[in-house]
């Protein structure tokens, strides 16, 4: 999940969180997309500004998007993480483009489409660079009206109330009630093209996150029960037989449970440390998870024991050596930055989870990968 | 649940379905209304209205609701079934109390108050009688903001975008998007002073719903995956062995998870039965419910049995002979209430449910009551 950076929370708070307000979910959904912004359209003249994942160039997809009047539009690769300053030039451009606030953003793809959507509606109503805002409540001016539409199942972005950037000093979500989409678009239908792997590794994303976050000392019963219906899902996508349309149906039920789920939890080891290994060496989040958490049977035996089984039923092999050639500041760096990561630790181990978790035995893990 | 009137819906429908946009959950949270409310009071002479179940009269929670200013606090009884000419009365006194529109309704308790709330938020922005909206997507202007703060769990009408109303000629819901809550505070601690009676009755409330809705033939895997979750905690609650703090939270979401479900599914047989004994005898839902499905092991025999199984761990006696002394013309007019709920039965015995169920059926059923 995106939210690892969601940390400040505390077992005694109770965040009054915000719920995505309208979402429609079921095959072939995505047609009733015009219909739905209809109304949200302030004038012919403020547009809608679509933001697409570049692998669907060229695809049918795009020829269904409702674009009328001057909308925009906009090709974003996702092979790297969302930065702030990608943000700034989208909102740059598209504050030339036009005179006027666009009626809304529409973000279709990944966690990384989703998130510049977020975003991007976000800062054409806050003034400055979108690295001012990543933290918690930040933001002042409620953004403009956006919507999200996964092409791939696992982020929970579609559902969170964050957006994780990668900034000029770090890489932190901003975290706001305003970040939350206004409404998502649930067609499973949108996520048959997704390639076995990168279906394993961004489903991978819920399934770490739940079994953290069930296993945490941080949560309650409103996240639990989505927590454990995700995880059930997730079980099933990846263990049961399922038709391939249940299957697209069902996880992307598990990614949106387990986004919500992630209101009253917090994530643990696997994401402490993947955080690390996303600082030093810009591995990117859905396998990073994946590459620690293999090595975590000794925090979560049965949670460890079917991701294996689960990565062996798909024939997935995860890379190797990936910290082989590192040098000890490299290892000291890797492990100082997953030791910051307090509320993570403490979700996992307990208040005293200084005396259970050390530099040695984060090295000891990290050389393994 | 009260969407027994949320009848209209295809299979083929994806309806863009309307959430509560803010949601807290915690022990306690009903402490944190007074700053919930602050940012949604207009100025200090448009109060808030509480509508609470007269239960809490001279009770400790009365104390602690935040009435500042001119707010009005009014005492309703859920004896009864909420009616169109109570939501009118109580929309004429507010408009003759002040000169202008509240900041909003807040209703605490169980399906009725939060009902009445939901009505009265609506019939304060449009003009006429309640029993002029009754029915789908009648209601053309927004409601005022309006709050939600379940005392009681299973109903689900704290999530719904249903208020239902006994009016002169219907016992029908106002479905509307303006419906919905624009907060709900789920504090599990408000429900511990229910009664057995009452607590079982407006469980099963949920757990029929579920059992009907998972058993149709109008689910999708969004109302299936929350359909599962309440199942799930229905069990636990009524059959595990959890601590009264457990129980009352895992019901507490049995029951936003049952409410959720009804965004893509359909009840069934039972709702059907227990609308023909509603109209007839004004038997309460919650019970009614009850009365109709202990015997319908031929429509659902594990639900049944599961059933049997909770309402004797729990000592719960169903009164017995509510049918005992109807006449001939009483049985035809429950049987006709109950035959035309057509998608009803369409949900739970699909198309040819003509063919498998019939008036002599029914009237063998009603008579065991």
């Amino acid at each position: 999940m995106e939210v690892r950076q969601e940390a400040i929370v505390k077992k005694t708070d109770y965040k009054n969180f915000p719920m995505v307000p309208r979402v429609v979910f079921g095959r072939g959904s995505f047609d009733q997309l015009g219909d739905i912004l209809m109304p949200e359209r302030k004038h012919s003249e403020a547009p809608f500004i679509f933001l697409v994942d570049d692998v669907f160039e060229g695809n049918e997809l795009v020829f269904r998007i409702p674009l009328i009047f001057n909308d925009q539009l906009i090709f974003i690769s996702a092979q790297e993480e969302p930065k702030t300053s990608q943000v700034d030039a989208l909102v740059k451009k598209i504050r030339e483009d036009f005179h006027e606030l666009p009626s809304g953003i529409v973000g279709i793809g990944g966690g990384t489409l989703l998130d510049l959507a977020k975003a991007v509606s976000i800062l054409l109503t806050n003034k400055g660079s979108s690295s001012e805002y990543q933290g918690w409540d930040l933001v002042h001016n409620p953004s403009i009206y956006h919507a999200g539409i996964p092409t791939i199942s696992g982020t929970g972005a579609e559902v969170s109330r964050t957006t994780v950037l990668l900034g000029p000093e770090k890489k932190l979500g901003i975290n706001s009630d305003y970040t939350t989409f206004n409404q998502v678009v649930l067609d499973p239908d949108l996520t048959q093209g997704v390639s076995r792997e990168q279906w394993f590794y961004t489903g991978m994303d819920c399934y770490i996150h739940c079994i953290e976050s069930l296993n945490g000392t941080y949560l309650n019963a409103f996240s639990q029960s989505y927590g454990e219906k995700a995880l059930e899902l997730c079980k099933e996508v990846y263990l049961g037989n399922l038709t391939a349309d249940e299957s697209h149906e069902k996880l992307m039920m598990a990614s949106w449970h387990g986004g919500m789920s992630i209101a009253y939890s917090q994530v643990g080891v696997a994401h402490a440390m993947s955080y690390g290994l996303g600082y030093l060496l810009g591995v990117k989040h859905g396998i990073g998870n994946c590459l620690v958490f293999q090595h975590l049977e000794e925090f979560y035996p049965e949670g460890v024991a079917l991701f294996n089984r689960m990565r062996q039923k798909h024939g997935i092999r995860l890379p190797k050596g990936i910290c082989a050639n590192l040098t000890d500041g490299d290892f000291e760096t890797m492990i100082s930055v997953s030791l910051a990561m307090e509320p993570l630790w403490e979700n996992a181990l307990g208040e005293n989870w200084r005396e259970i978790i050390t530099p040695e035995k984060l090295e000891y893990i990290y050389r393994k990968i």
